[in-house]
Parts: structure tokens; C-alpha cells; sequence
């Protein structure tokens, strides 16, 4: 197993979380740093999603990840092991949510000077992450097939944050009565502009639209 | 569609929430009414379980549930008009989960004069519910067979706090990486004396034995 860089976050001594947040992006920005903040609930596929999509993009852009979790670093060394890319795990000694203080903790112990985009894999949670901007371009966040096409109607705020909203595990649609139209209705009545891309992170299905969506975001910010 | 009562839930304003909890507790106890606190991850199926639970108990005692939820009151509509039993949807406003002065406000709103058993179905969240004692005789949380084996390792709190791992969507089993041992190794390096029972609440199957077991729960609480 390759080690991995954990870094203990602190809890965040600034009031003004959204106002921090903004000199994040603006900080990012300047560097031509993309950070894409990655949300969904526990065991939609995050882990499994981004070592699909790095295979696919790494040879075209730098790619960083920082996983937060509550105390394991399991994620962080199967990234690390599958792609080759940097990846550190954050500890968030329990707290469930990540905001642009904590975020920054995170970047400070990246290579983000050698990085062009950066995936932050929030806590596990479609409550509280909702509820901080982390600092990131984009919220992106990933529901799977199993979870049900209804949750957009229970975790309204977390669907109106997300610009882009992946539905994973597309190989089981036969066995669950999941709503693909009814999904995108859901999503787009919390924000109307999102983005939905179906993939199979299993499979590798659809994987390739979400490169090229995360291609061009990061292209497009760093001009 | 049934109308059912939708209770705002305010934030706490005890600091001592373990005091408050042992004390809900000694009163349900004065009042022989059990309450269970059922937590789990967005769409690991704790309303679909719920009614398969309660159609199987409902003629040996009485039960009533609270489904607490960001905003909606989709859940409580459901297991009224499947089950029958009094059912009331407790708000929480965003707050990501329910501490014992909160489950008491909803208390105060159901009938648990006329209860044996009442269920809070808490937060989609296996972060902050495993927290906040609510009072509850018994944590109990629902894992789904798609979430994957590993999440005792990732969420190690809510393993610990939990008496009883409801596996669901065992039907699903063939299509995914689910090792049920594995799963049961991990749930039992949290809690040792954790009670397992997989199920499928789809089918109905194995809910038996989930019956089974909080009957007995009941009439030991009761004695």
C-alpha cells in the first residue's frame, strides 16, 4: 500500500465563510487553479468515479485530489494507488462538512503550483457540505441509481448548489425503480441549469462526457 | 393524498443534551412507551422498511412515527397511507440532525399515550445523528447492500452507537460487490454486541426477523 499525506483539519476561526470562500477563488484564479468540490452521499461511487475519470484526463491536465473523510484514509490510497496522482486525505476529527478555511488547510498541503485542477472529495453527506462554499468553481455532486430518483425533493439544497449532478451506477437501473426523466425534472426544478451526466463508474460508461465537461471547465478558467 | 401534521422543529437550547436524553429516557420509561432512532444514508430505504415493519406489528402493538426531514413531508404522507398508524413529520429547518430536546418537541405531537412504540426516523445522515443522543432506548441504522461493505470504516461513530444494522436491498446482492462477512467483521470491530439482520424490504423478506426482535424489545422495555 502507498502511503499518503493526512493532514488534520482544524476547525475555522473565520466568521465570514462566503466572503473567505470568494478570496479563495479569487487566490485559485490567479494561480489557474480549478477546484471542483465533489459531494454526495456515503457509497454513491465518489472514490470509483474520480479514478475513472483521472485515467482519462491526467495525460492532458495536472490533476490533484484531496479526500476528506471523518478518520480512515482508505480513499485517498486507492486514488493514489490507481492513478499515480497526488492525493492527501483530510481528517475532519468528526466534523461533517468542509468550508473554505478548511479547504485552504488542504490546498496548503497539495502541489497546487504543479496542479490545474484540483478535486476536493467532500464528507459523504447531502446535508451539511450544502451549506459552505468551499471556495471551489463548481459544486458537482453524484447520486446514485439505488438512492432513488426522489432526492432532489429531500436534500433540496444541496441540488441547487450543484452546477453539475453525475447519476452513477447506471448498470442497475433494470433492478430499481429509478426515474431517469422524473430525475432530471427533480433536479432542474431545484436548478435549472444543472448539468446531469449518466455514467457507470463500474464500467467506465458515460465517464467520457464527464471528462469532457470537466476539460472544458477547467479550460475555460484558466483563460 | 393523506394530510399528516408537520411540526417546525426549533434548535435546542439545553447544553447538556446526554442529561436531557437520560432524562426523556426515564419518562418514556414512567409511560412504558419505547422509542427507537433510526438512522441511515439518503435512500438506504428506512421508509420503505418502516412499512413492511409496522404491517407486521401493528395488530400486536401500538405504533406511531416521526420522519424527520429538511423539508418535505413525503415520508410521513407514505407510511400513513401504507401503514395506518399515526404518523407526524418533524422539520428541522436544514439542521442536520435530531438531538433529545428536539425529539421531544416532536413527542409533545404525537399521541404517545396511546403508543408502545414510537420511531424517529432521523436525518439521511450517518455523520452528526450518531452525535446526539435523542433519547431513544435503541439506535438502530439502515445499511444498503449497494453502499458498499466498507462504510463501518468510514462512519465508525454510527457503527459504534448502533445496536441493531438493518442490511437492506438484499435482492441486489448479485450486482454488487457486497462481501456480507466482511460486513459483519467491520459492523462488530465497532460494536461487539451489534445486532445484524439483513433484509429485503422490498420483497418483505427477512422483515420477520426485524419484527421479531423489536417485539421483544418492547416487552422487555415495558417490564
Amino acid at each position: 500500500m502507498d502511503e499518503v499525506k493526512i493532514i488534520e483539519i482544524k476547525k475555522s476561526i473565520f466568521a465570514d465563510n462566503d466572503k473567505d470562500a470568494a478570496e479563495l477563488r479569487k487566490e485559485l484564479k490567479n494561480k489557474g487553479v480549478y477546484l471542483l468540490n465533489l459531494m454526495s452521499s456515503p457509497g454513491a461511487g465518489k472514490t470509483t468515479t474520480l479514478i475513472r475519470l483521472i485515467n482519462l484526463i491526467k495525460d492532458k491536465i495536472r490533476v490533484a485530489v484531496m479526500e476528506a473523510d471523518i478518520d480512515s484514509d482508505v480513499d485517498a490510497v486507492k486514488i493514489s494507488e490507481a492513478t499515480g496522482v497526488e492525493s492527501i486525505q483530510l481528517h475532519t476529527g468528526g466534523m461533517c462538512h468542509l468550508d473554505a478555511e478548511m479547504t485552504r488547510q488542504g490546498l496548503d498541503n497539495v502541489a497546487v503550483n504543479n496542479a490545474d485542477l484540483v478535486i476536493l472529495e467532500n464528507v459523504g453527506n447531502l446535508v451539511c457540505p450544502a451549506e459552505f462554499d468551499t471556495g471551489a468553481v463548481r459544486n458537482a455532486m453524484i447520486l446514485s441509481v439505488p438512492e432513488g430518483h426522489d432526492k432532489p425533493l429531500k436534500y433540496p439544497l444541496m441540488f441547487t448548489v450543484c452546477d453539475l449532478v453525475v447519476i452513477n451506477k447506471t448498470d442497475v437501473l433494470p433492478y430499481f425503480d429509478f426515474n431517469m426523466e422524473k430525475c432530471r425534472e427533480y433536479v432542474h426544478m431545484r436548478n435549472p441549469r444543472a448539468e446531469i451526466i449518466p455514467i457507470c463508474a463500474k464500467t467506465g460508461e458515460g465517464v467520457d462526457a464527464l471528462a469532457e465537461w470537466i476539460l472544458k471547465e477547467v479550460s475555460n478558467w484558466k483563460q
